[in-house]
């Protein structure tokens, strides 16, 4: 599959514009674990998703980090292009979160057509506009849900993308995307062992009643 | 000063565009603690402030607040028209906090203009990424930051926005502010008392000591 199959306003850009991306963008594989972008790199590209996953999280002063969201195949990462509008000041990272392959759009290209063209910077509208609603859930989440809520929501979030109700996951990295410390997920997650809703063993976490857990969040 | 006097943008639109907006934008007054927008509202209107000043918050199930966002002269408030784009799906509310003069922009004529019109698109853009940042600013203060900092913050951008060192506010309503409860605000402001950075009196929370209180943040 070409590149206008992933775009889905290739048909509303003029000839000049599509041959102009067509020219640019080109095809990238990254493994597991590849930053693609955080606050030190130059903001040369915006990466659309052919197959695989990308974490988007930011970090604080001491390491500790919180997930904003995920992308999925299709799905276009428009904050590592921060520099795209002028008004974007604030640094996440993006990550690879399984072997993921991409289209790379360098960002010069990309600012040159969402200038001249309505349709290009109203689909940006709608990408920010969908991020933004995730960021809100989050902020949602953070303030007015407490931590067994939103441990539970991770675990049938992250059962749902990975299709199997044992995840391979350590305790640290689901501090990480919940922005908590291991030692309170552990105590939470034994809580939820002792309460027959998860399996414990080294590295994994298996969800035994999704039905209790769900009825958590 | 007419409409165009007040928005950027005006001399990169087309005349029909000029037109189809200087005809349908009207000047309404508010006063403080009037309700613009919240989700039990038809998405009617987007509003340009004048002068005065918004508020946008969140609302728990519980009734709990945080703001997430002021909006001061000249400011766009784009979120009262969630229906302009499908992709925003929270609800926020938009509280005029002081007397408010706003320019009224039928959603409708907005959206029309902005499918067809690049500058209006990408101007929309901005003022996205502008609320995103700040959105992502608060964030990072909920999950890194320490109360104590954060009510200093939110005394010293108060009085900012005031232009005064007394603020005439109830601990009800910092609480509303920084999503937090009255309980730990007067609690906390009662350390700062005995820290000598403010001095407290029934509805005003006076800075005695805005040096010390700037460098706990």
């Amino acid at each position: 599959m070409e590149f206008q199959d992933y775009f889905p306003i290739w048909s509303k850009l003029d000839q000049t514009h599509k041959a102009n991306l067509s020219s640019a963008v080109f095809s990238k594989k990254v493994e597991k674990g590849t930053v693609l972008y955080n606050a030190s790199m130059d903001c040369t590209s915006l990466f659309l998703v052919k197959s695989g996953q990308l974490r988007a999280y930011i970090l604080s002063e001491e390491g500790r980090e919180i997930t904003l969201y995920r992308l999925f195949d299709r799905d276009l990462c428009l904050f590592s292009a921060s520099c795209l509008m002028q008004s974007i000041q604030f640094e996440i990272t993006i990550e690879a979160e399984k072997d993921t392959e991409l289209w790379v759009i360098p960002v010069r290209v990309y600012q040159e057509i969402k200038e001249k063209s309505a349709p290009l910077a109203n689909y940006t509208n709608e990408i920010m506009a969908t991020r933004f609603t995730e960021v809100m859930w989050l902020i949602e989440q953070i303030m007015w849900k407490s931590l067994d809520k939103r441990l539970a929501s991770f675990l049938i979030e992250e059962s749902a993308i990975e299709g199997s109700s044992v995840l391979k996951i350590t305790h640290e990295g689901i501090a990480n995307h919940i922005g908590s410390h291991r030692e309170v997920i552990t105590r939470m997650l034994k809580y939820f062992q002792n309460e027959k809703m998860v399996s414990l063993t080294r590295g994994t976490v298996e969800i035994i009643d999704a039905d209790k857990l769900a009825a958590l969040c």
